[in-house]
């Protein structure tokens, strides 16, 4: 397997892009489903997956390590009695998902791991790499496994979620991948956390932003958190569409209409003013038992979610959403239902990791590029738990979650290059 | 029946209105069901109703007549080579519906020409009262079915059509209340239309104002035309929620909801510079197949409907609902697709017979009080062949259509004083 490329002289970039590209074909052969690739949560994909990696890293001569909740580690050597910089990300995709959205960010930094061993490169701290499972909510509607269970955060809800297609545990399934329940479930640390100096996850971005800019890799700011409603309720009055003058009407979607257009031009405003912010409003519906078209809706339903990476401007949006819905009720003589808000708090990155990734991009020629992350990731968990986080998205068409995501190698190879300088000079 | 109530001495307005809840009573017990009552069209209820006002039309002394629709016409006596004035509205009922919504105005026309009658007034004009067959759509999904008849219009859609529950066609359901279907078919109108002066309906009123203004009965100004489109499509583009930032969103419930927004900014607008006009769309839905809280939304689709009393109107609002999508497309990078506009013409009460039942009613010491008419009624069918037509509204409490619709005698006695007064002036 890749002896070729394993045994031979020059361990220098290009060296490093055909590696890559020989890795992503063969991980997205192993793993290959009826459309793109699945490498299930604590499944078959993402094992199968692993064990290629781990196989390549012996060959390579490095040291492989499993913790207890069946992650991965990569090091040079064994790591005691010191610090490390610890790079990766997820081995598992969405069903029938693309072949990059985790993958690269394990694969940037062991890579780099590789070419640091075989060059017998000095770094001031150990670089440990880390294959991570279960990110994916798929599969079992959670996410972030792996690193969750790392920190003892793993709950028993969590271990008793089932899979959405097989209704099996997800406990069952961690077992059957070797982990240690027991461990998990008494919540304790995996890892000494105070031993990792840093965390840096190399992510493809999920959203369109470096296309549209034309950025092969940026740097991100934080990790958007969010407020949810599901289910927000507006009550009018149903009546016949010819009869009641407007004066005298409930409609429950024009008031909808009207709450939306209200939030959308706060939204608006909060950007110009240099805010974070996306609203979403995924589901709005009419009552379809009801509704008909000469019939004033008497009530609709819809779902309402901010993102901001600032905890200030999601609380300020919860609270125009609520006084905009009041005023609406006095003007249009409709009630709001709110079911419970749903909060997951925004994750910070480190602003002097942030900078020194900027440094090491600007220092190859590149812009200094960064952007917030939208979705959420692994690095969220790290960075929640006190350790100085950093991430690099690389430039993807078509988004994730799909068999059509798109990245260019060479695009990987500049947000690796990033990583690897941003590394050697730590 | 009614023995007592038919050989008395004083034939007053006490007596009228003895009378008229005496039949509203036993017409509602001889057609109730579950909830309310039901009177089908071409159907028994409807028959039943009908047969009971003409057995009491006999022993009233009044004339009968039945034309090859089954329309029944009441009058003093046989009506030769003379113009004369029609009063009358639809003996059926919705499933389910009410008692007052179409009996109201046939009552009114039975009960003045039995004032008249007995007391032997002098008219200018003779009256007829119709007894009209089949005016909701609620049975065969088609309207007017006994007026359109009387003018030659129903076509043969409109005899092919099935009824909603059995199946069965209304031509066999009219075969079966004695209509020569030949006659129905050849399209000829089966009255002398130039014989009629002009066509009075009182009718209860289906929507709240008169409730709202106090007024007991009001004259109706105009019949609402429509423009309706059933489904109009509203195409952006779906993507991860967290992922994509406001100026590469192509959200279409944003786009959907900005156009609802202005839409109703025009309504506004027109109407505080004296348009008659209502919007509404009944439906408005996110694709359930694809729509989730976190995914931008993609598609989504919508039934929107204009009515106004004035065509001009009418065009205006299609010409402005279309320009604002344009604007929307540019503005938010989607695109709106709409199915065929249907339309539906206003029709135009007779400005002079307006102002007649103004006078009738200010002079009977009530308000000069007014509305549009929002839903369709014969009446239209009436005023769009050319007669003069009015419309007489009496004030109902919970709408119509249902069995809850609640009219209070008292305020049907209004609504026929006004209308006598009218026809004893001609």
């Amino acid at each position: 397997m890749n002896d070729k490329l394993i045994n031979i002289s020059l361990y220098d970039e290009k060296w490093m892009e055909s590696l890559a590209t020989k890795i992503f074909d063969d991980i997205a052969e192993l793993t290959k489903d009826k459309q793109g690739v699945s490498r299930e949560t604590y499944g078959k994909g993402e094992t199968d997956a692993i064990n290629y990696l781990s196989k390549l890293a012996i060959k390579l001569g490095l040291h492989v390590e499993v913790d207890d909740a069946a992650n991965v580690f990569y090091s040079s050597e064994p790591i005691e009695n010191s610090k490390y910089i610890l790079v990766g990300s997820h081995m598992d995709s969405v069903p029938l998902g693309g072949n990059f959205d985790g993958l690269a960010g394990v694969l940037a930094g062991f890579l780099i791991l590789s070419y640091i061993s075989k060059n017998k490169i000095n770094l001031s701290l150990p670089l440990k790499v880390v294959a991570l499972r279960g990110e994916e909510s798929a599969w079992y509607g959670r996410n972030y496994i792996g690193s969750k269970s790392i920190f003892g955060l793993l709950t028993k809800e969590d271990l008793n979620a089932t899979h959405r297609k097989t209704g099996e545990k997800l406990s069952k399934a961690m077992q059957n991948c070797g982990v240690d329940l027991n461990k998990i479930r008494s919540a304790t640390s995996l890892i000494n956390k105070e031993s990792i100096e840093l965390f840096i996850e190399l992510h493809i971005e999920q959203g369109p932003i470096l296309v549209d800019r034309n950025w092969p890799a940026a740097i991100v700011t934080g990790i958007r958190g969010n407020n949810r409603h599901h289910n927000i309720i507006c009550k009018g009055s149903a009546g016949h569409s010819g009869t009641i003058p407007r004066y005298l009407r409930r409609d429950s979607v024009f008031a909808g209409a009207d709450l939306i257009t209200r939030m959308d031009d706060h939204w608006n405003t909060i950007q110009q003013h240099g805010g974070d912010l996306v609203l979403t409003s995924g589901i709005f519906q009419t009552d379809s038992e009801h509704h008909a078209m000469s019939r004033i809706p008497g009530e609709i339903f819809f779902s309402f979610e901010s993102r901001s990476q600032d905890i200030a401007t999601l609380d300020a949006l919860e609270a125009l959403l609520k006084s905009e819905c009041k005023t609406i009720e006095r003007e249009r003589g409709v009630t709001f239902e709110f079911d419970d808000l749903i909060k997951s708090s925004p994750a910070e990155l480190d602003k002097s990791i942030i900078e020194k990734l900027l440094d090491a991009g600007e220092f190859l020629g590149f812009e200094r590029a960064s952007l917030p992350s939208g979705a959420g990731h692994d690095a969220a968990i790290f960075a929640n738990v006190g350790i100085k986080t950093g991430m690099i998205f690389v430039r993807n068409d078509k988004g994730s979650h799909n068999p059509y995501e798109a990245m260019d190698v060479k695009d990987f190879m500049t947000g690796l290059s990033i990583l690897k300088k941003f590394i050697i000079d730590y």
